[in-house]
């Protein structure tokens, strides 16, 4: 076990990245920048593969408590990068597996490469971080653009915001996962009506339809983002936090209520003779508590993982 | 592959029908009536007969690309028939299977006639027709007159709608899979209120619990129905508007978001090589798109299907 | 069959709790209040198994027709009694299973006792009731006070009022099932907020965010819950209504439509050559139906239980 507390680490900032940029405040609150302005923050296979690196590396750093995503100038990310050549969504078009054997074989080559989504292996990596994220909306959010924002844990808009699953509108479909988290997030109405209307909507109707939690000036987004982030992390036990959102999320698709009394029984007895301990202590004592568990050393709670 | 756009093909009319009466316009919206107007629309088993030859064979023609289901007269739907002789559901009361007999034989003969619920089987048709279903409710909507509708992608009401969902005071159970499609339309809360307290309400209520989208004035109800069905389908891709109904219905009921991530890969992996081309060509060109996709041809994203 | 219809069965009132007193009034409407009034209501492992006691035996009498749960004094359920020595969640700290041990022995000894969560045994009780349970949260609703609800039918608050997710403060975890009933009372992201946040709101809240149904006076609380018990069952079937209770809770998490359909086939089989034939000759003769069916004696509609 680590012997020293999240608040003595130091963050390590991420660095190397051509498309994002990342820096990491004293609360351990990471803030993502999708950095290709010019482009609208427009997702290529560049930044498909540094948000990959990003959350399934970097982001498991135990100084980093919670990651705010946002975006550089006007635009959040205003979807796939359609200027580029050939196949605009990279894929290897001389593939045509059946079902049976791509989801056989999916995780292997040529099928790991020619054809899984990359906006899905980026959000898969968001849905399994043992941390939260935050999406602030700050522009165009379209595409890939606002379904990378399903699996965060909350979205917050500007005023400036610009929202469409226009999928339909090109002849292809929601991806990302997006199928999985929208219905969760909003009712299965709403999301069939976003995905077969395909029209951009601003903040408002966004708040309106359960989507976002709050739609912010632009001047202040990022920093109601940051503030929801700190007001969840600090000073919380990151194992008791990272163990929630996983139960949360996969509890909540199960079929059976058991599913969730045998995970929440194992986490809640192993969090009670872990940080447990002196959360209950510092409460009975009046002080502040001082918690030494890392996210990146859970207990598990699941069989076979 | 067909080699005429969906525009070009002329709609077939369904014909034939004693308790239903369709139309097709020139965008492809079907719109079927229930119609027994002296009978309140009341659900018997020959409506429940021709409900199903229409969402299993006449509504699959690729003429169609929405369907408007409203009742004709003051009524939408008054619920089951009950003025028959007899057993008023039309159940053999000689059968009285185990679960364990009938879920191994439930589309067999007896059960597949003397058990299953007719409701049922229309809901199925409608749940897995690869084309948006709108109810437009111009009245009463009671029993299987509502829960008719729950399978569809969405309810206009009229302020002359009055909705129940009334089993229990005749001492039956909420049938057509409503269990399954309510709780994920209005949340778990509200299903049990409206099932537990069988009132009748109205469109202000359905509104404010999320069952329905809009209230409209009764003369505007079926043109803002059609309306909704053209801004969904016109211009779009059959292909993959039938590909995100599929995926938002059955993604949404998966236990992991893996599930999501490999159907959207396969499903945006075929539409980006069909009629994703045409739609990124046309956008980047700035014209209509002309798909030639249909969605009686859909490719294959699950295994086993 | 039982041949005495529920309404000249006269209730047993339960009795012999420390933790719990219950009175059945004439309707069949069980008030059970958490009576620790000194320590707040909190839950302490006399008062889990008691909670257990009643959830499994004492309200499966026919005679009690609905539960209303409250809290004596100021407070509806303070949370879990830390005042006690040692470990205050009961847990045998000697034991460390892995998710493959404790998965495949949870209902044996020595995980049974020494792991399993007491609010979980309980809440899987209260699902598992057939019939309606109604929270009437007059105060403090904290950890185990507000998880303990989420498993019942429906929730209302008094202006006084005071709910919280607390346990992220304490460095443990929520628990009692509540990842699984949360998410699909309010929606994940409304869950995951107050999950992280672990803040105290008041009814307001509670009813914006979709958790209770509606906010009272003090005085008017008991008498509202109550209220709403009787109109869900008085005149009604008692076995209709607790297929529709399981079928709710169970349907909505199945993963397709079909598992309705047959559950809700078989349901609608039984009650029609059952209470419905009551119930539909009641109604065409505009007279109140007198069902016999019981509770305690419900047709099968799943395989293998």
């Amino acid at each position: 076990m680590n012997q020293h507390s999240p608040a003595e680490q130091a963050a390590r900032e991420p660095e190397g990245y051509e498309t994002l940029s990342v820096s990491v405040d004293g609360d351990g609150i990471a803030l993502l920048t999708l950095d290709r302005p010019d482009a609208l923050n427009a997702f290529d296979l560049t930044m498909a593969r540094e948000l990959l690196r990003f959350f399934t590396v970097d982001a498991h750093d135990d100084g980093i408590r919670a990651v705010v995503v946002t975006g550089a100038g006007r635009a959040f990310c205003a979807g796939m990068d359609l200027s580029g050549e050939g196949n605009v969504f990279g894929l290897d078009e001389s593939l045509r597996p059946t079902p049976e054997e791509f989801y056989a074989h999916f995780d292997e080559p040529p099928y790991e490469d020619g054809i899984r989504d990359t906006g899905g292996k980026v959000t898969l990596a968001i849905h399994a971080l043992p941390k939260p994220v935050i999406a602030a909306i700050n522009g165009a959010a379209v595409g890939i653009g606002v379904t990378m924002t399903l699996a965060m844990d909350a979205r917050l808009a500007s005023t400036k915001a610009r929202i469409g699953f226009v999928f339909g509108r090109l002849g292809v479909v929601p991806e990302a996962t997006s199928t999985w988290f929208l219905p969760r997030l909003v009712g299965l109405a709403q999301a069939l009506d976003w995905v077969y209307s395909a029209d951009i909507f601003d903040g408002a109707e966004a708040l309106r339809g359960g989507l976002v939690r709050s739609v912010h000036e632009p001047d202040d987004l990022v920093e109601a983002a940051l503030d929801l982030a700190r007001s969840w992390v600090v000073g919380r036990s990151p194992v008791a936090l990272a163990l929630a959102r996983q139960m949360l999320r996969r509890n909540s698709a199960a079929s059976h209520p058991l599913d969730a009394h045998l995970s929440d029984s194992l986490a809640m007895f192993y969090t009670s003779i872990g940080d447990g301990k002196e959360g209950v202590a510092a409460f009975l004592e009046k002080r502040p508590a001082q918690f030494e568990g890392r996210a990146s050393d859970l207990p598990r709670i699941y069989p076979g993982e």
